[in-house]
């Protein structure tokens, strides 16, 4: 029942946040994304806001951040975000060998994490605060 | 009912394992998380042949897999994962404005990931293969 | 392998259920999930007996449920259950901005759950039972 | 805030649930679990009824049921879940071997989850419907 | 390793914060998960503003906000969450019946979730968009 | 964009894997799971390495650990595992009916997790260790 909101048929608050992504990625038109999220203009801009201070180069660099970006996502099985983000890590320098690494961590990771739980292991004296 | 299983009381095949991740982390005795999968050696000696293989510097350096690795531990609410690997992360050079950045973006990607399901985004024609 | 049982093909036991979803519901025929579920008749009837009780008006109203329903499946990433959900939520008098709130809620919900586990927050005292 | 209820506080439906659950089982007291759903007792009366049904042997035994049970609560990190179903399955026949096979399998299961999430394997043909 | 930071400790850019929450709910101090997130000041800032934005009241009303919210907490095993989130629904008017009706429908909606799941439901044509 | 490595186009380390799965179990050709991995050959190596360890029989036979990972990947709305793991299963003998008890035990054991983690209900004495 929900269709992207298009360019041409988007409102003024709408727009100014299509048009400062396009300026910021150097991309002709947004993602599906922005498109669905347009519904609710009011989380389009809060989102856009977050994102672009979130994964800025600060301590870690922004391909860095887009990786830990797809370990969430590969885990939360969300497929939309493992493909858009593959693809904007892929601009950012991922290369194959990479993105085998991460994705052989985050399984690791995945499953390393139930061994813990399965186990019930307590937490070290060392790692308490 | 399970009970860690201590260095002293251990057979040879778990010191075994037990030897070598204190020779291969310079530490005198190994955290919980190994003396609980001591109940099951071969699970034991599988994982720790496995991490050793997957946490090892290779296109992506050993900080960058940690930081993936307590991106899905977050994820997947894994307290001594979490803690763990913490601790393992700054050992090899994380500072706390890393951390402080890494849990942002988790926290971002987690929140963008939901926004996605509940729009039901559909793929983009430029990230399906 | 597994297909949809449809009416014609179904038990009398299975078509007693489907009958009163129709009658409960004012439908001619019942959704996939029902024509999944009559795989395993003890698994439909109890299904059924069991979301006619919970999700029926109590101290919360029925539309309050659906849009409960909806952020525990977004956060599952249940694709047939968000799709199905709201277009029960829609006949039970959701609106497009009100669906727009939810998805946001539920977005920063997922954000400041994993903020919580990554900074690893203790409970506060006054939270504590 | 929420506290157990007590047998000596509990109403007569509530006691009536915890006479069958204490019967069924021939434990003088109820666990936890229903001490705490005992404030809804309606969910108290539909959670007893659908366990008995669910986990009664059928085409499945009993124990392997119990295995399926566990697995579900280590992969959702419910710790309750994981210690209250370990004792039942210990009672069931479980031994320190099958325990450590199970979390195996459990783990191997979340990592190769999140291969196939992380590489985007689609579905071949011969699993298709 | 991680602490709370006290007001007395704050920075003047963390205090702002803190002095913003205080007034708007009407607390001599804040929780714990601001104390925490103040390691971070960016991630504090933007945490409050976006929660201010997204928890008022619009076309869904605060309460059933915070339902959502509990749903979604529930869903992901936090515990923390869920805790300040029940208090707060609380101070809005959650009753204890309407607690134990939140309950059931999270319970009922992640069993039917799994069920969908497990028989691989395909989206009804009516739901597609 | 990343595709299937078909053995044709494969080096001698993934034919050499390919040619052991074909192998262990008598096929001519081995799935997706497989031809996607090999984009990184040491998860194909180390992935099958372990699989066939913690997935041959032991104190729990083989179909007993096929069951336990669908429980899992149905947990986790992993469609590709689900499919997958649910042919497997048949072969080993997986009737009609234990899918469909397997399938209900899995709805109601997330069901029951949520409903502990939302009354919070703490872990009985009898069950600490």
């Amino acid at each position: 029942m929900v269709k992207p909101i298009e360019y041409a048929d988007a409102s003024p608050e709408v727009r100014a946040v299509f048009d400062e992504i396009k300026a910021a990625r150097g991309v002709p038109d947004v993602n599906n994304f922005w498109k669905y999220l347009a519904h609710h203009p009011e989380s389009l801009r809060r989102t856009w806001d977050s994102i672009k201070e979130v994964m800025r180069p600060g301590e870690l660099d922004a391909l860095t951040k887009e990786l830990i970006y797809i370990a969430v996502s590969i885990t939360n099985g969300c497929e939309y975000c493992i493909a858009s983000h593959t693809a904007a890590a892929r601009k950012k320098g991922m290369s194959d060998g990479m993105l085998g690494e991460l994705i052989a961590v985050v399984g690791m990771a995945n499953e390393t994490n139930r061994l813990v739980q399965g186990w019930r292991v307590p937490v070290d004296e060392a790692f308490r605060d």
